[in-house]
């Protein structure tokens, strides 16, 4: 007889945010997928197309912000109670070069989890192909909080 | 005799943000549509839809992020010379409720233009349908960074 | 039989934000005094000196965003019931320019004052003597919470 | 027969530094002395004091912004050539919890040089008395232009 998984455990978390996710109706438009899922840390990734581009053809700051939004986001939901969803009440980006590159992951993390208030830091790395090494393109300071789902 | 129309009419500036907002791939994805340009105030607005969404159907902060970051950069371009493009250094947003309507409209306007820098906030309102009524739905303030085209 | 006067009457209000204001130690220290009180407004005054300058004699950012994140939160304080304080959650400013002048003013105001959350926006306005004309030298986006007094 | 110390070796990076320092008359208001120095990274502390405070009796967001302001300045002035200065172009702080504490130390890193703007992250850390252990009470994420001297 095979016990069914408790809440909390790696996969249950996975899946709670995996169908968050899969809501999300902006990732799908993006071709943004979610790619590592943490307590505290969620991952997601965008390959490049000229869709989500800006005018120069490098990936647009409104997508970039939209993917490490979400990380950050997920990260904050990763420690809440199965019965919250979460909202930005803010972030700030800095933009630290043009965000040219094959494939994009932003890291959301959180750093402080107050009653009301979950702030979290975010990056974007920005891949080429064929290589593990990357170049930040965008760090992310923002606020989450928590809501009823 | 009619004559050619000098750079910086209101035509030859709506003409030159209206072609640099074609080439933002990311602008046609999510539906956004180019709206008002003068001087130092660009808007640009875009419909609801599921495509934009974020998990509760309301519209995504990063689609809204988007929105307003586009047009605080062409609010900024339009106080630059032809030769000139723009992009975002950073940018901070606060979401003041959630993004319930029908059309939303983002609207940049260029606060200070220094040599290197030009500080522009943008608002981003929200409407339902048969109504001129609107609420704030978000709040930015961006720095914008001009740069050879 | 004169009647005590009740709670949120103009001079009741400003008593109230008044009397919190001298409390800030950091104030005093700064040289800064409370200029204007409305509900939704608060101005924070500060003459130059040097002891509150950066390298080049100007007035440092730190003082600067100082009276400014005390104008916002004051602002907010405004609309809140008299059992309340409030605290800073999170602000982002941008320097449009060398703080010169002889006098500063902080202008705080609430944009959206939400069950948690309220979100206020500010300035600070640089004077020169014998004159009432200013340029503004910074913009403040700022996030206040709502505490137990 | 000894050799004079080259530009950039640490003792002059520090002396660079200090003197900078010096001349920043808040921060000699406030209390706050300069700690650490290294390429990239500076810290700067300070005393808690009840000039400092805000109303509660905890240390001001204002006066944490300036040491963290000042901390992220000077960690970009370090990767300046000596005939810089650098200016705070914006940035962005999240209170993470109230500034309770015996000391504070704000520690101001560059993550990122660019040719006009340099991003820097900083924190800014309380410590109780004959403890090393210490908890974060501030995140700020900034941008600094380098000017000439």
């Amino acid at each position: 007889m095979t016990q069914a998984p408790t809440m909390n455990t790696p996969s249950s978390l996975y899946d709670r945010i995996a169908q968050n996710f899969a809501a999300q109706g902006l990732m799908a438009t993006l071709g943004a997928t979610l790619e590592a899922v943490e307590v505290g840390e969620v991952q997601i990734a965008l390959p490049y197309s000229p869709k989500v581009s800006q005018q120069q053809g490098f990936v647009h700051a409104g997508a970039i912000t939209s993917i490490v939004d979400s990380a950050c986001g997920y990260a904050a939901l990763t420690q809440l109670p199965p019965d919250k969803d979460v909202v930005s009440a803010e972030f700030k980006i800095n933009l630290l070069r043009p965000a040219i590159g094959e494939r994009f992951v932003a890291v959301g993390r959180v750093q402080n989890a107050g009653r009301t208030l979950i702030v979290c830091t975010g990056e974007v790395r920005a891949y080429t192909a064929h290589s593990d090494a990357y170049k930040v393109v965008a760090l992310m300071q923002a606020t989450m909080v928590g809501v009823a789902r």
